[in-house]
C-alpha cells in the first residue's frame, strides 16, 4: 500500500506485513527441522484460512486450535489432521461426532469422568493426548502424579473409541518470564518433567509421544531431545510481550494497528488516537515506572512501519479512545489527521477483535469470526 | 429457557435478562423525567437494534453512539436523531456526509484544526458541541480554559455548516471512584465546572446546553439542576464494576456469561471453565487482597441467575480457558459439563465479544458487529 493508501485507512486498522509472517514461518519451521520435531502450529493466533496456505507452502499438515468452532472452520479449508489444544468439553460431543467423521481428531483429556463420557458417546475414533501440567496450574493432571497419569493412560487403553498418542503440555509459565534465561530454564524443566513421565508410561508397556507448545520456549530454545512434537502459535505475528520476554525483536513483530490521530491535548502532552479497548484488547505490559503500555508507536516507513518510538506508549485504553504521551518534540510533529501505527501487546487477542487484517499492499486477509 | 435448553448452552454464551434490561432502562428514564433532563441514553454498551426498540417502548428518540459506523447501523434502524460522543474524525468526513444527509447527527469537537477542516468540506449541516475535559483527561479542552471555549464556539459561530448546541462532557473519573460519595462528589463538581462555562458563554451571546453522561454519576445523583441532557449507557446492562463503584447491585446485573465446566482439580481446588479472554475480556477488577476477578459465580435458579457467590471469583484468563477458584464444599458440589453463570467485570467490553445475547427465554438477540 503506498502513502496515498496508507492515508485512506479511516479507522482502526490490522495492519499485516506478509513479508514477516512468511519470514517467521520460515524460521520456526526450519528450527523444527533442523531438532527433527514435528511442527503442528497452533492456528488460533492468526484465525485466517488464507495464512493456514501460507504454512502449507512450507510443508505443515497438522495444525492445533483452541476450539472445536475453530477445527470446523479450518477443516472447512481442508486441514485434515486437528488437534483441539482444549480439555474436551463434553457438551459439545455432537460437535466432536460430526468433525470425527470427516478429519483425523486429536483431543486433550485430563479427567477420568471425562473419558468415560466420551468412551459411551463417540462415533467415531478419535486420538488422545493426556494434558500435564508442567507448572504452569492451568490444565493438566499434575506432572508430580505419575500413578494418575498411568491409570488415565490405562482407561483410554480399554476403549476401542481411542488412539492414545501420549502426552501434551502448554508449559504457559514461559509468558509470565522476565528473561530468556528463565524462559530456557522452564523449558529444560518441562522437558525433565514430560520425559520422566514418558518413561512411567513405557515401563508400564505404553508408547507415548511428548507435544509441548508455547512460543517464548519454541523461540528461544534448540535443544528438542525428546521432544516429539511443538505446537508454538504466537510466533507467527509475535507482539511486544514477546519482545519484553526476549522471544523476539520489535523488527519480527508482523502486525501493527493503525489509528487515526483525531486531537492533541497541548497542557497535558497527549495526542488522541482511535484505538481502544475494542481494538487492541484491555491487554497491558507493567512499564519500569510502574504504568501501563497498551501499545507502543513506531516509526512510519515508506513500506510499512519500522522501530519503536522510544517513550511513546499508549498509556491508557477506554472502549475506543486511546491516549498517547510523547515528547514536546514528538507532540509538534504529530498531526490531527494522520495515522500512527502501533505494535499489540498481545497479537492473538488484538487480532480476535478483528474481521480481518490489511496487507501493505492494501489486501484483506479473512479471518474466522470466532464471535459466539 | 427451561433447565433443558440451559444444558444444550455447549459454549460461551451471554444470557441477557431481559425484564432486568426493561427494568434498568424504565428506571433511568423515570429519572431523567423526574429530574426534567433529557434521555439521550449511549447505545454502545448493547449495540442492538432490537435492544434500542426496548427503549423506544420508553418514548426515546434521540442516541448517542461511539462512532460513525454504529450511527449508520442505528440510522438504518430508524433512529434519526443521533450524537457521536467521540472527537470528529476527519478521516471519515465521507461517513459524516453521507449520514448527514439522512438524519440529524451531533459531533463532537475540541480543536479548531477540526472545525475548520470540517467546515471546508462538510456537505450538509451539523450539530456541533464541543468537547470539555471536567478532569477526566482523555478528551476534550479543559474546563478551566474558558477562553479557548469561546473562542471554538466564535468559530463554529462563523460558519453556516454548524448548529452549535453546547457543552458536552463525559466525567469518566467517576469509573474509578471508590465510593457512592466520591461519584456524587465527581457529579457536583461536573455541574459546576459545566454551568461555569456556560455562563461564560452566554456573557458573550451564546445559548448553549449541557450535555453530562457516565452511569455512576446517572445512577446515583438525583439533583441534575443546570444539566440539559444526560447519556448514561452502561446501565441498561450493569455490571460487576458498577457494582463496585455502587451505582448498581448484583440483581440490576442484566447479561451473565454461561461458561461449560470442562475440568477439576482437586489439588489447587479449581474449576477450568470454557470461558475465558475472547469471551470476558481481559478487564478485571482488583480484589481486597490484591488479586484480581475476571468475573462473579453466581447461582443458577429456575428462570435466570441469582445471588453472586461468595469468594467464587475467576482469578485468572488466558485466550480460552478461564480458572476459578472455590471452597472445597462448593468444589465437590460443582460437576463437568455443568454450566455456571458469571457477572461480567465490564460489561461493554464482555457485550462487544459477542454476535448476539440469548435471552433466559433462548432467543437471540443480535447486535452490531462493529469489527473492523
Amino acid at each position: 500500500m503506498d502513502m496515498d493508501n496508507l492515508r485512506r485507512t479511516s479507522r482502526p486498522t490490522l495492519m499485516l506485513d506478509r513479508r514477516k509472517v512468511l519470514s517467521n514461518i520460515r524460521e520456526m519451521a526450519n528450527k523444527a527441522g533442523r531438532a527433527g520435531v514435528h511442527f503442528r502450529p497452533h492456528f488460533k493466533t492468526h484465525q485466517s484460512a488464507e495464512i493456514g496456505d501460507w504454512f502449507r507452502t512450507r510443508g505443515i499438515e497438522k495444525i492445533t486450535v483452541s476450539s472445536l468452532a475453530m477445527a470446523n472452520y479450518f477443516a472447512e479449508h481442508g486441514w485434515d489432521d486437528i488437534t483441539v489444544a482444549f480439555p474436551a468439553n463434553r457438551l459439545e460431543t455432537h460437535l466432536i461426532n460430526d468433525l470425527s467423521g470427516r478429519i483425523k481428531l486429536n483431543l486433550l483429556v485430563d479427567h477420568n469422568d471425562t473419558i468415560k463420557y466420551l468412551d459411551e458417546r463417540l462415533q467415531h475414533p478419535v486420538a488422545l493426548w493426556i494434558k500435564i501440567d508442567v507448572g504452569y496450574g492451568r490444565a493438566g493432571i499434575p506432572w508430580d502424579q505419575p500413578a494418575a497419569v498411568l491409570d488415565t493412560a490405562r482407561r483410554i487403553a480399554l476403549s476401542s473409541k481411542f488412539n492414545f498418542k501420549g502426552l501434551l503440555t502448554h508449559a504457559g509459565h514461559s509468558y509470565h518470564a522476565a528473561s530468556a534465561e528463565e524462559v530456557l530454564s522452564i523449558h529444560r524443566e518441562t522437558k525433565r518433567r514430560m520425559i520422566g513421565l514418558r518413561n512411567a508410561l513405557e515401563a508400564d508397556g505404553f508408547q507415548a509421544e511428548i507435544s509441548v507448545g508455547d512460543t517464548p520456549t519454541a523461540s528461544l530454545a534448540d535443544d528438542f531431545e525428546g521432544i516429539d512434537e511443538i505446537r508454538p502459535g504466537n510466533f507467527v505475528f509475535y507482539d511486544l510481550d514477546q519482545c519484553r520476554i526476549g522471544s523476539c525483536t520489535p523488527e519480527q513483530v508482523a502486525v501493527a494497528l493503525a489509528c487515526p490521530v483525531v486531537s492533541k491535548y497541548p497542557r497535558r502532552g497527549d495526542i488522541l488516537i482511535y484505538g481502544g479497548s475494542v481494538h487492541f484488547s484491555k491487554e497491558f505490559i507493567t512499564t519500569a515506572d510502574g504504568g501501563r503500555c497498551y501499545g507502543q508507536l513506531v516509526t512510519r516507513e515508506e513500506h510499512g512501519w519500522g522501530k519503536p518510538v522510544e517513550g511513546a506508549e499508549l498509556y491508557s485504553l477506554s472502549q475506543e479512545h486511546g491516549k498517547l504521551r510523547v515528547t514536546p518534540e514528538l507532540f509538534d510533529k504529530i498531526e490531527i489527521g494522520e495515522v500512527l501505527y502501533f505494535l499489540p501487546v498481545h497479537s492473538c487477542l488484538t487480532g480476535n477483535l478483528h474481521r480481518c487484517y490489511v496487507t501493505l499492499e492494501g489486501e484483506p486477509v479473512y479471518r474466522f469470526n470466532s464471535m459466539p
